[in-house]
């Protein structure tokens, strides 16, 4: 297979600060949150450094940025690559961002190592990959998939705003006119991200390629007790909800310690009355559960209704258990991953095969055809969060299995 | 010691119902607020009833509703009972209430028995015995009692508004003129009170003699930890606050629960972020406990101090435990808690002696002269809520104990 050169590190890190120089200035950290001014003027920003490039580019109507760089073979198949812009709140500088400036240097290696692709290569800048405020994530990818349902566009926001209205006003096209792509045309869609946990950095590897993108299962869990007064009532006449879910919440991360490759985060805990002179009317906590193993989910659901079962009756509380819509686990495409991964080899580098917790446009992709990714170190395994950082010739490393990985798919594809 | 008549049960209910009428309907239950117009209404309510029954009324710069039964001694030294009107928000019809009506019973009661009293007998209906928006109750027994400092004057609320400005814009008067009550001139004061818990109910028992009230201690408990993401930080690798605060939620009820008598409740615990996608990087959680025991709030708080340490050294946080000032427990004074549980048995009937959980008048009447109080049962033990009750009859029995106790203290101390 033939070599690409090694990617600039110098043009790599002047579009990476270019978009850190895009972010709302009130908020802590590099925040742009999707649906705000700043987001929108980044994504026009990444539109003009594609055209800059010499890419044919397109927004479509919910906002995903496409270039296309045209292969010389007039194959239907196009390989993408890319990833996200958006950030959440009080984010950092590297999360999507880095997939996205890579692939716009993978352009410029490809064309400086003297290849002309087979088939057409497509870059994209996903809309809102990051959870919104309708708590929904990957808009962009779900649209081009085709799974952005009706149901999702009527979801409302705490103002009562649905998301339909919210993107129509924003300029978007809810109807989703030429959005969606046809289950046809992609050969591979590969994305470059940091990994956003420590284990690369620990185990000393400057490469990861990923095996999976775990499931998600969300639940809340609401306690009804007895309001009483917090002086007179006895601790053994007591119906109070809050030690209940405060049982709870140790119970998600002991389910969680316990499993192998799972993790288990409670997001609050909400009591009725917020008073110490009142013994607690009513708690509600929400949770969720990240694994990459399908069937770990039966156990952590019996464990969960055990645990609130345990701690209600215990205190004589009513109790239920209300379990979220799923992303199950999405397992990576075999061949995409072993041609990254040869592609590792044929570079010289070591990588780890390991699994992503967190979700990525890459679940949705999947809809559409083969999904591979590449993880990158992340210091300290901080994410989201001003914190957030990955060296440059580590990212160089990432962009340079990244840009091989392409050459190699495109090559093989057509032998 | 000369036998008072039985009370009359249809005037005490039709007091009790007068003030159930003056409530504000736009709020769950019985809700008669201080410092709302409806509370003020009924406090001129109040004096007009005194009035009616032949006191001398007067309403002092904070709001005490005094009506004065003159005794035939010329004594410089009163009898006076009494308790508030006020009631939490979503509160019931008893709380406070029995002691004030069942007061208006006494004086009615003790002129059909052809009795004189060589003392005053002053009838209270006590300012804002409730904890309000400053976080301060039994303010109108602190002022009288000359314990309401201009600290507490500056204390402000959610808008920024002091407690001395809210008073003064209410037609009270702040600088509290005439409101203090000199150190030698309560005899005894005896207050009538619902038990408010279960204690009674379960024992069988019409009546408790009150032996103390105890004490409160509030702490705020603050863990940090790391902000990082839900999805690819392994377990093993967290600094999750929000683990450590529900372990300490659960420390609060065990702590409790192995005493002999005292009782520990959490009001709030807020997770900073509230997300389940992200590790919790910050918990703060408020509680308190109330004991009798002096002696024991030492142990609690070392036993506080241990649970702390414990869930954030295991999960690698910061923690920091801040005690709020604390009410010390309240002895009832011997001799007039002798007086009542006399006057108890001469009218033949059995009681308790049990502790106050909740606060009252008597801890700052204390600081004037000897106190003791009265309980009667509360149905199934609840109070502050809608669900409040205690029968008629029940009524009528603790009223009748009160009677009998005034009149004992009056003929015994001037024997």
């Amino acid at each position: 297979m033939k070599d690409v050169v090694f990617p600039q590190i110098d043009r790599l890190m002047a579009d990476l600060d270019g978009l850190a120089g895009l972010v709302d200035s009130s908020r802590p950290g590099w925040s742009r949150v999707a649906m705000t001014e700043v987001d929108t003027h980044s994504r026009y920003w990444v539109a003009d450094r594609m055209r800059a490039e010499g890419l044919e580019v397109r927004v479509d109507g919910i906002g995903n940025v496409i270039g296309t760089l045209r292969g010389r073979g007039n194959h239907r198949k196009a390989i993408v690559v890319g990833s996200h812009t958006d950030t959440v709140d009080g984010g950092g500088r590297y999360d999507g961002i880095v997939g996205v400036v890579g692939a716009l240097e993978v352009v410029r290696m490809i064309r400086e190592s003297g290849i002309v692709l087979e088939h057409d290569l497509r870059v994209v800048d996903f809309y809102n990959e990051e959870a919104n405020r309708f708590e929904l994530s990957c808009l962009g990818s779900r649209a081009m998939a085709g799974a952005l349902t009706s149901k999702h566009l009527a979801t409302q926001d705490d103002h009562g705003r649905t998301l339909g209205a919210t993107l129509e006003a924003a300029g978007w096209d809810p109807q989703l006119a030429g959005t969606r792509w046809a289950d046809d045309e992609v050969l591979g869609f590969l994305e470059l991200h940091i990994e956003q946990g420590p284990i690369l950095e620990r185990q000393g590897l400057p490469l990861g390629v990923v095996t999976s993108i775990c499931g998600i299962s969300r639940f809340r869990a609401m306690f009804t007790g007895q309001r009483d007064h917090a002086g007179t009532t006895p601790m053994t006449s007591r119906h109070d909800a809050g030690c209940a879910a405060a049982g709870v919440v140790l119970a998600v991360e002991e389910i969680a310690t316990s499993a192998e490759s799972a993790v288990g985060t409670v997001g609050s805990v909400t009591f009725t009355p917020e008073a110490t002179s009142v013994v607690t009317e009513s708690a509600l906590l929400t949770a969720e559960f990240r694994s990459p193993d399908d069937a770990w989910f039966t156990l952590a659901r019996e464990q969960i209704a055990e645990a609130t079962a345990k701690h209600a009756e215990k205190r004589g509380l009513e109790h239920s258990v209300q379990w979220l819509p799923w992303e199950r686990p999405t397992a990576m495409d075999d061949h995409v991953s072993s041609v990254i991964s040869s592609s590792v080899g044929q570079l010289g580098h070591p990588a780890a095969h390991l699994y992503s917790g967190a979700g990525h446009d890459g679940v949705q992709m999947a809809k559409l055809g083969p999904v591979g990714m590449i993880f990158i170190p992340s210091a300290g395994g901080r994410s989201h969060c001003p914190e957030e950082f990955t060296d440059p010739a580590q990212i160089a490393v990432g962009v340079h299995a990244l840009a091989q990985s392409v050459v190699n798919l495109d090559q093989e594809s057509t032998r």
